[in-house]
């Protein structure tokens, strides 16, 4: 049987790790190719041994026999990668595939750029950590996380294919529209980070960088693990889906209004009340 | 020698750690006197082994012997609490501490209430959790965790022992002043809990408890730990130290109008600036 090729396109932290737990999940079954544009990552890449061949998009010998391709960089660059992936012609029907904080966005290029020959079925593994980088990858990442499958444009056995992938590498696989999918990690994620980074900001400026890192408790370091998370992806992340952001923001803005005044007035049983509601 | 009698009063997540940990590290050369209002709460204490006895501030035979009182109920009980303390001839020169988050307010109580022979120690172990009663005790609680001695009117022999108590259970023991303790504190603890707590409350306004326990990944967790706190005991605490937690919640509010702007401006180069700050 000839072995299915599989390329992912960015290889940081998601990508890496995507990477490692291929080929912890399907050896010899499957053959990889590393694609990634900076010289530094490409050699460490190559050095780990899970690739058939890492290169530059434009250097690969190899991407042409890709049954699937992962775009794992960042959302910004994704529309670029797209039209790139556009110009190849593959040996196989190609699926292309994502791991995007979002979805939206994602899927109306992929739309407006990948040929009606392409498969697409955009993907989100929740996994991201505050760490960056190929080599901070982890092997089991995927392992009993959610993963949604959400912008779809494809036949039937790629989705499959692309879920059964998720479903091997330990993922608890959901299909949700990229709409909903927007809104809920706008509410689960993005809006989480947006205050990470605030109280980051805010303490820097009330207290000093010995009070904090002394005196922070356990609620604070949770904080700062989530704030310090790469302010390059999140930006694009807060910009790709800032309609379902801003509307979160809003509703937070109102609530601190809410606990600004039950504070002046002194209202316990009110304050109570919003806490635990 | 005589054994020194510690009174604890309020035998929750915070004075049954307490009572445990000291119980573990000085054994038998101390007696742990252990003070309840409520009936279930005072027949777990019993059952624990900890304590020469276990009552009611009424009915203890025995507080008058103690050496050391701390205080462990919720804020707002504390000035009752000092009132009752004031009333009762202690055998010794008694020293009363606490183990409060803030810090300005029971001092001022302290002073107001408690009579001049009486040796006061404030005191902050950052070492509370989302948990709560006798039942969730842990025994190394403090170990590693700051400590902090704020609010003195006492001997220094007085202000020494405590100190050394915590640094015997594992603390790390800070001196401040209680203007400084809350001003840190509404940074690093105090907004924070806000922040989850609000979080949780637009979560649960923008989508199903089956979305959020099913799709949160590792941030949305960390907040969830940390809104589940007692409403009770924090409402407690903003009260009490809301001039710096309002302050915290205006720089928070601009900050947020801050990031909608460049979010609706798409200034992907300034909030990249903004969230790294």
């Amino acid at each position: 049987m000839k072995k299915i090729i599989i390329t992912i396109i960015g290889l940081g932290h998601i990508g890496g790790s995507l990477a490692s737990s291929l080929k912890k999940t399907y050896g010899d079954k499957i053959s990889l190719i590393g694609i990634d544009q900076k010289p530094s990552t490409i050699k460490i890449a190559q050095q780990s041994n899970f690739f058939l061949e890492v290169s530059t998009l434009k250097k690969s010998n190899n991407i042409i026999d890709s049954r699937i391709v992962f775009v794992a960089t960042g959302i910004h660059d994704m529309a670029k990668i797209f039209s790139d992936l556009a110009r190849i012609s593959f040996n196989n029907r190609i699926i292309v595939s994502d791991v995007g904080s979002i979805k939206v966005d994602i899927f109306k290029q992929a739309l407006k750029i990948l040929p009606k020959h392409y498969d697409f079925v955009g993907g989100h593994p929740i996994a991201g950590t505050e760490k960056i980088g190929f080599k901070n990858l982890v092997t089991d990442l995927f392992k009993d996380k959610p993963v949604f499958i959400s912008g779809i444009r494809a036949k039937k056995d790629s989705v499959k294919l692309i879920k059964e992938i998720w479903n091997r590498l330990g993922g608890h696989v959901y299909l949700v529209s990229p709409e909903q999918h927007d809104k809920i990690f706008a509410h689960l994620s993005h809006l989480p980070h947006v205050l990470a980074f605030g109280l980051k900001n805010i303490s820097n400026k009330s207290l000093t960088r010995q009070e904090i890192s002394k005196y922070g408790g356990t609620s604070y370091k949770d904080y700062s693990r989530i704030s310090m998370s790469s302010e390059q992806l999140w930006s694009e992340i807060f910009l790709s889906n800032r309609k379902n952001l801003a509307k979160g923001i809003k509703n937070f803005r109102r609530y601190l209004d809410k606990v600004e005044r039950l504070l002046m007035t002194s209202s316990k049983e009110e304050l109570k009340k919003l806490l635990k509601s």
